[in-house]
């Protein structure tokens, strides 16, 4: 049976260092501020906001949330976002996706503040990761926390052969971006790839965010390999799982991230680390 | 024999457009002006530089060449690319690389103005292009031109396995990035993969940019492949050839950019196409 990835217990750890950094600030009389904003009523998008909500406020932070209908203008959205952009007492903003089809995402999220982009969406923000500059900015939430996990369990990445399958700017793209940072070999792989096994066959480290129930069996995967699923299925029988078949790989592979309990909460967990370095590095600033 | 991708020819069409794009501008008035920054006297650097601005000037442009000696120092470069920043005159403005090791690079890149940063090297512009939005923003010109020669040969790319050999800012990272957007699978590969013939074997394109001498040969390529030749090195005979063994593989694959006349011709003609991109986008924003 291969390692577990704990994404539960990394994430725990990560949110007790969060909760002391949060402590430290208030001594100063600062406090971290997350606003969400949740446009519309899908119920996955509700259940997420809701629980990084609980989350923010356990750890000690000021956590806002801005529900607007689905039938609100680009318009009125934007204003919303500049308010929040303005607001001294919101250190980072998260627009939760999707958004409803009249409204045109990117305008959205560009629109954010590159000090409050908790998510590392904006422009500026997405170059300097891309060019590995030094200093401090945001990193997409759900990349980022792989790194972490990672790191957690040694596992090396220079010169290994990883594949990335899915090339959103919210998971595929960043992570492909760190893992070729950290020196890994990099294939991107995405829904016109036609032949993703033979990527995937020879790959150390397998990273999968599509959504695709059982992309990948056990034929897919080397013996050794470290399986990273981002995916978010539902089975059959109405569990959640990931992009890969657990069951079919556990054995073959050395290591490999549970579904749930292994991207999901450390997504959430540096959704908070996220929150309040964005809050040390205004004060760093002077803002 | 393969198809000679032929970049001298493809960037003497392209600048003959820009030079009728140059002709129009001039009887508005407007004279798209392009800086070029070089520090201290590397000889390859020195004539690049010459190079650019004789087309520059051909094409009917304004170029103004700032040669500084290498024992400047980082605070008066600083100075002399705010003063092009502000200059009306300048609508693009290039840094010649290297620069000497007292310098920091990238602070110096980063402080080009976005819009008129015409190597695309910023970081609001990088990000844009990751984040293949819509709009105007300029690219790095030697992948940006390699995009044109592709497209003028109709190499199609949807769902072909594209292998990136060198991760550098100027020309691996957004080639990658570029491919991607336009639908292949891309592997990017460095100096820490080890078995560079492992992905290049398989690949329908290799763009090789690494300066390592006869890195591929005929084992390492597929009948039938695709090959842009971003290497500039010295054979033994002291001449100007690629990364891949032109001679070995030319009756292997389908076609190949020849060195010299493949890349760099293309490099130096998309300079001259967004330094007037960046006039005219100037225009469009009423500056």
């Amino acid at each position: 049976m291969a390692i577990l990835l704990d994404g539960k217990k990394t994430a725990s750890e990560l949110n007790e260092t969060t909760r002391k950094r949060i402590l430290k600030l208030k001594q100063c009389g600062i406090v971290p501020g997350l606003a969400v904003v949740i446009v519309g009523e899908d119920q996955a998008s509700q259940r997420y906001v809701r629980n990084k909500h609980k989350l923010a406020l356990k750890l000690g932070m000021n956590s806002v949330i801005k529900e607007v209908p689905a039938s609100i203008t680009e318009a009125q959205l934007l204003a919303l976002i500049t308010e929040l952009n303005q607001d001294t007492t919101i250190q980072a903003i998260l627009v939760q996706d999707p958004l409803p089809k009249h409204i045109n995402e990117q305008r959205i999220m560009q629109s954010i503040s590159s000090t409050k982009d908790v998510d590392g969406f904006t422009a500026v923000n997405v170059g300097q990761l891309y060019l590995n500059l030094t200093g401090n900015y945001p990193v997409a939430c759900t990349p980022k926390g792989i790194m972490t996990l990672l790191e957690k369990y040694d596992i090396f990445l220079r010169g290994k052969k990883a594949v990335v399958i899915g090339r959103s700017a919210i998971v595929g793209k960043p992570m492909a971006a760190l893992l070729v940072n950290a020196g890994a070999s990099v294939s991107i792989l995405h829904r016109y790839t036609t032949e993703i096994a033979e990527y995937t066959r020879d790959a150390d480290l397998i990273i999968s965010a599509t959504g695709v129930l059982r992309l990948l069996g056990a034929e897919a995967v080397k013996p050794g390999a470290v399986i990273v699923d981002v995916g978010q299925n539902l089975d059959e029988t109405g569990h959640l799982v990931g992009d890969v078949d657990f069951n079919a790989v556990k054995d073959k592979v050395a290591a490999i991230t549970p579904v749930p309990g292994g991207v999901g909460p450390m997504t959430i967990a540096t959704l908070m680390q996220q929150t309040v370095d964005l809050t040390e590095w205004g004060l760093a600033n002077g803002k």
